[in-house]
C-alpha cells in the first residue's frame, strides 16, 4: 500500500475495494480525518496516536490485559535498550531483525564503545534476566508481559500497518516442559483470536506458519490472520514456541526435581496496534469509520437539534442531559455535542469518527416523550421512549457489534476458496483474491514459486490441514499430506 | 547516592537513616530483594521493572491517570525520535538536553542524515503537531497526555531515581491566553501534591523553582518536593509554565475571536517513576519495604498456618478460601501465600515485600471462630470473628494509609527549620540537615555560595514566602522580601 496524499477536506473518498490505489486513499483519508493519527513527515516511517486513537488504543489494550491477567500473566517493564552482543548471541535472530534495527551509537555526549538496538523485539532482554532470575524449577513457570514501543526501521508509512516506531505487548514465558511451554503457545493463540473476534468483531483463522515466514529464532510460530475487505490477509497476532534455542544463547537453566539441571523452555507472542488498523480496515463505509462498540471511545453520541424558542431549547438541553446521566449509569460511554455546528454537520462527522449510535435529542421526539436512534452501521433508525433509552442503547450497541462480526465472518466464509488445480488457483488469485485451500507438497521451491507468480504467500497451515486426507501439490503435483491457505498480504 | 553492592541473602541492611551510604544499601538491597526491580549491568544506568514493582507502577499509574482525566486531560503518544534540529530551535532547551542525549545515527543499515534523540522529553515534537492542529480559538485549550519511556544518559542507576530510561507521564498543554496557561500550570502543580499525598502517602511542600533550577525553555518552574528520612529532599514532579517560548518556535498560533493571530500559550507537566522511589524510601523500615495500601499491589497476604490433622488443614483451606473470596469481594487485593515454606519465613517474606497487612488462618484461632491480623507499619497484632474479615480489612488498610501518611507528615513538619542567621544555617544542614526556610535576597550569587558550602539548594520559593514580611538575606544580609526553602537533595 502506498502512502497516498490525504486532502483534508471535501468529500472522503468511497470506499473501493476493487482498486487499491482507492482503498487506501479511503483509509488513510478516513483515520487522518477522523483525527484518530497524523504523520510525523519529520522522521520518515513514524505517526502519532492522536487522543481519539489512542483511547481506541486504551480499550483494546484493557481487553487484552484482563484476558492476560486472567491466564496467569503479569506485566513488568525491560530495558529499552538491547546491546549489539545481546542480539548475536542467537544467529537466526540477529539474521532475521539487523536489516531493520534503529543503532544508538553515541550517547551523553562520547561514543559507545558497543552500539545499542533500540528493542526491536525483547526476546534476549527477557532470556539474560530469566538466566539470572531463575534457578530452580519452583521458579517455572515464568509468565511476564510487557506493553511497549518497538522500533522496525521503515521508509513507507501506513497508519498503524506499517511504522517504524509501533506500540505492542511482548509475553515472554519460561517452562519447565516441552509440553507446557507448547501448550502456552497454543494458550496464547487462542486468547489472540478470542481477542480479535470478542472485542474488534474480525473474524480470524489461525495456523502454523511455514518455515519461510516463521519468527527469527522460533522453533514454530503461529499466527492469527484476518481477511481485509480487498482480499488481502493481514497478520494480527503471532505466538512462537522458541523451543530451547534462548534458553541455549541465554543460558537459562533450572534444577529440576530430580536433581538434574535442565534448560527451560521458552515462548513469546506479541499483538501491536496492527490490529487496530486491520479493524478500521474492516468495519468501515463510504461515510467513514465504523468502530466495534466494545472498543469504541464513544459508543453513543448524543445531538440536540436546534430549537425556535429558548423553552423546547431548555427542555432538549434537560433531557440530554438526562440522557447522559442514565447512560454513564449504565456503563455506556456517551458524548453530547454540543458545539455551533448545524446538526447535519455533526451526523457525518460522528459517521466519519464511526461512533456505533447516534442519539438525536429535539423538541418534536421530546413532545412524544422519546428520542430518535441512529445505528452506525446499518442507519436504521428508531424512535425510543425517554424511560427506555439506557436498556435499549445497550440492546443496540451488542446488536451492531454482533452484526459487524457476522458480516465479516461471512465475508471470510464467501472468499475463502478451495483450489483443485494450479490454473484455477491463478484465476482466483488474479480475480478475486481471499483466501485459497490447496494442497502443498511441502517445499519451499514451490512456496516460493507461488509467490512468484501470484503474489499469494501461505498464510497458515490450519489447525485441520489434514482433515480432507491426502492429495496432490497444486503447483508441482507431488503427494500432499496437508492444505495450506494461500493469500495476498499486507 | 552510590551503587553498593547487593547481598542477596542474610540479614537485611537496617535502615540507618544517619549514614548515607547505609542508607543506600538498605534502600537497594530492599528492592532488588522484595523483586521490584533489577539492574542491568550490560547498559550502565539502566534497570528492569519486576512484575512486583511494575504492578505497583500500574496502581500509581491508574491514580494519576484518573486524575488526568477529572480535570479533562486525554492519553496519546507521539513518536520516539526527535530529530536534532527540533531540539535546537529552543536555545535554551537544547543547551540544558543536549549533554545527556542519547543519539541514533544508523538506521535500517545506513547511516542517517540528521541525528535522531530519544526523547529526552518531548516539548519539541508536541509543540511540531500543535503547530499543525491548531487553527483557531476553537481548538483551544488543547489537553494532552502521554504515558512514555524517557532517556536521559546516566552512567550510575539508583533505583527508580536516578537511571537513564525510566517511565513518566508528560502532560503537553496550549491556551488562548497567559492566565488560562497559568491556572493549568497550578491545577497540575496541584494534582501532583493531592496524588503524593493521597496515594503515595507523602507530604510534600510545593512552590517554584529559582531560575538556576528552572526547565530548559520555561518561564517559570514549579515542583512539589518530598522530604527523605536522611534529610534530602526529592523533588517529585514538575509542572512549568513556558509562556510563548515553544509557541514562538514552532510557529504555533490561532485565529482569535477578533480576527488576530495569535501566538498559543503553553505548559508541561511531569511525573516519572522517581516518585516511587520516594515513596519506598520514606515508608520503609529495618525489615524492608512498606507499601500505603492504596498503591500495594496485595493489600492483604493471607497465610495458612500448618496442621497436625488432615481434618484441621480442610478446616484451614477452607476459611483461606472463603477470606479470599470475601476480600475480593469488598475490592481488596488479596493473596494466599501457600508455598511450602515455614510461616515464619513467610512472615518475614511479605514484611519484605511490604504488604500492608497479614491475615493469619490457623486451627487455633479457628476453634474460635476468628483469625489474627497484623498491620504491617506498626506490628500491631489482633483477632478477628470470621464474619468480620472483610470489614475490619478495610479499616485497618485505611488506617495504615492514614497512618503512614502522618508519621511522614509529622517528619516533615519535625525537620523543617527556620534559620535566622547563617551560622545556624550552616550547624542545621550540617548536623541534621531537612528543609531550612530563610530569606534570600534573590541572587545567584548567594544560592550559588550557599551551594557551595553547604550542599543546600533552594527547592522552592513557597507560596508563603512573603507571609513573614521582609528581612535579611541569610547570606550576605541584604534586603530580602521572601523566604525560601533549602535543602540537600537527590
Amino acid at each position: 500500500m502506498a502512502t497516498p496524499q490525504i486532502e483534508l477536506s471535501g468529500q472522503l473518498p468511497a470506499k473501493d475495494t476493487t482498486d487499491g490505489e482507492a482503498f487506501s486513499r479511503w483509509y488513510v483519508t478516513a483515520i487522518r480525518r477522523s483525527e484518530l493519527a497524523d504523520y510525523f513527515e519529520a522522521v520518515g516511517g513514524t505517526m502519532v496516536i492522536r487522543p481519539y486513537g489512542y483511547s481506541l488504543w486504551e480499550n483494546m489494550q484493557a481487553g487484552l490485559d484482563q484476558r492476560f491477567k486472567a491466564t496467569g500473566h503479569k506485566n513488568a517493564y525491560f530495558p529499552l535498550f538491547v546491546p549489539e552482543s545481546f542480539l548475536r548471541r542467537e544467529a537466526k535472530h540477529v539474521e532475521g531483525f539487523a536489516p531493520e534495527v534503529a543503532w544508538v551509537t553515541n550517547a551523553g555526549g562520547e561514543d559507545l564503545q558497543e552500539r545499542l538496538a533500540i528493542r526491536p523485539t525483547s526476546e534476549t532482554i527477557f532470556g539474560h534476566f530469566y538466566s539470572k532470575w531463575i534457578q530452580s524449577w519452583r521458579d517455572l513457570p515464568v509468565l511476564i508481559n510487557q506493553w511497549a514501543n518497538i522500533v522496525r526501521w521503515e521508509k513507507r508509512t501506513v497508519f498503524f500497518l506499517r511504522t517504524t516506531e509501533f506500540l505492542w505487548q511482548e509475553g515472554h514465558t519460561a517452562h519447565r516442559t516441552e509440553e507446557e511451554a507448547q501448550d502456552e503457545t497454543m494458550r496464547m493463540l487462542g486468547v489472540y483470536a478470542d481477542f480479535a473476534e470478542t472485542e474488534a468483531a474480525l473474524p480470524v483463522v489461525r495456523g502454523e506458519k511455514t518455515a519461510s515466514e516463521r519468527f527469527a529464532g522460533a522453533e514454530a510460530t503461529y499466527s492469527i490472520e484476518a481477511l481485509m475487505p480487498d482480499g488481502k490477509a493481514l497478520q494480527s497476532g503471532t505466538s512462537h514456541f522458541l523451543g530451547q534455542n534462548f534458553a541455549r544463547a541465554f543460558d537459562i537453566t533450572f534444577l529440576d526435581q530430580d536433581g538434574e539441571r535442565n534448560l527451560v523452555w521458552t515462548t513469546s507472542w506479541g499483538m501491536s496496534t496492527r490490529i487496530l488498523g486491520a479493524m478500521l480496515m474492516t468495519h468501515g463505509d463510504d461515510a467513514g469509520l465504523i468502530l466495534p462498540p466494545r472498543v469504541a471511545p464513544v459508543q453513543a453520541i448524543v445531538v440536540p437539534i436546534p430549537t425556535r424558542t429558548d423553552e423546547d431549547g431548555a427542555r432538549v438541553s434537560e433531557a440530554v442531559e438526562r440522557v447522559l446521566r442514565e447512560l454513564s449509569a449504565s456503563g455506556v460511554r456517551a458524548e453530547a455535542d454540543w458545539s455551533d455546528k448545524r446538526p447535519g454537520w455533526k451526523f457525518n462527522e460522528w459517521e466519519l469518527k464511526g461512533v456505533p449510535l447516534r442519539i438525536e435529542v429535539g423538541p418534536r421526539d421530546l413532545q412524544q416523550d422519546q428520542v430518535t436512534m441512529v445505528r452506525r452501521d446499518s442507519r436504521a433508525k428508531e424512535q425510543v421512549k425517554q424511560s427506555g433509552v439506557a436498556a435499549r442503547t445497550s440492546e443496540l450497541l451488542a446488536e451492531v457489534q454482533q452484526a459487524l462480526f457476522e458480516r465479516s465472518a461471512a465475508f471470510l466464509a464467501a472468499n475463502t476458496h478451495v483450489a483443485e488445480d494450479y490454473a484455477s488457483f491463478r484465476e482466483i488469485m488474479r480475480d478475486q483474491r481471499g483466501l485459497i485451500r490447496a494442497y502443498w507438497c511441502g517445499s519451499e521451491e514451490c512456496e516460493a514459486r507461488i509467490k512468484e507468480e501470484t503474489h499469494a504467500t501461505i498464510r497458515v497451515i490450519p489447525e485441520d490441514a489434514e482433515a480432507a486426507g491426502p492429495g496432490k501439490c497444486i503447483l508441482d503435483g507431488q503427494p500432499a499430506r496437508k492444505q495450506a491457505l494461500f493469500a495476498q498480504s499486507y
